[in-house]
């Protein structure tokens, strides 16, 4: 998994209708001094995170394990929102 | 999911029979400032995106659970046309 | 998919029995402008495709749907020989 | 698999309820001459690796192939703890 | 696929279980000229490769198609010793 943080969202009309419902997400990963790494990636909520929170994304075919995503066409999903990052004994976040 | 922008396509005659009926669109994704990403990806459209137009990749083996697209060997599609993106309260895409 | 022009090919005599009688290519990923990228990626050919010639790559698990692969090792391989590559109305490559 | 040195880690209250019980490692890679790579990964922890320990990780969805993670949503684990690493017949790691 | 030449083995005595007699390689990737990447991977051995030979390296969920790793997590593994690569009629590479 990667520790990302929510930036903001993504709005689509006209989507296959298995995403009906499905809320969008637009993450930057964070690197291991806590900056943002340049790149993004969007990601589907299930655990109803909010912008500039840490959260933890999961890709790939697991994604699918996430609730009611086993037949949609996700490759990535938050699944968790992160309370703390702890590296080296020193805390990296705190929510 | 990755936010791409559509910049052509691909033809081709000679290919494996599960590819008959696709549209092959060449994609550009798009970094967190909206600029292009060197670099392409080709995915399978079953949407109707059209050249120019942001959208939403999914990538690997879950772009599978786009409709009929379980038996073909397709490793991404687009599963969205985008309307919006929002990052930290400012519009970075209006359709 | 990427596109990816044939640069040659791999030989091996001592290999996974389900390898037996797949050919094997050596390609190189062409980027947006139809430039050689740095690199290159090995990929079962299944269409019959030569050196020189622009093809179209699927990754991962997916590249098992290609004919007779469910049952192999195999992460990469050449589902498409290109006829002609658009990008922006401007022909990017032609056979 | 991708050799790996722990180096936190990661608490979260509001997750998906299959995360329960399931301790998230901070990792970053370690490159071929045993230096850390920038960039981190977080991984299941289900060997009891402790930090600044080398461990091996597995991606993707083989992942779930790890004790009781077949249902998780959960695309990295370490999957052992490392003894020794031994390259060109030199010891690069020894516990 | 990716060509690799192996540099070294990695050894584990506290891991999954189902990682019980699988050898542990330490790869090192090459490219297009014959040289080494950057950055390793391990993988499972199951072809008898040893130190120094190119080999043949299948990634991700494929790779569970090898000999008995199908419930292993397994996420890379040396499908072929390398006889021969060849690069546009030349010889890149012989054992």
């Amino acid at each position: 998994m990667r520790i990302a943080k929510v930036r903001g969202t993504v709005v689509s009309t006209y989507k296959e209708p298995s995403l009906q419902g499905v809320k969008l997400l637009v993450l930057q990963f964070v690197d291991e001094n806590g900056e943002l790494i340049p790149g993004h990636e969007v990601a589907a909520d299930m655990v109803g995170a909010g912008v500039d929170e840490w959260v933890l994304v999961s890709r790939g075919s697991q994604a699918r394990h996430v609730r009611d995503c086993s037949d949609r066409p996700i490759d990535a999903a938050v699944i968790a929102i992160i309370d703390t990052v702890t590296v080296e004994n020193r805390s990296l976040y705190r929510k």
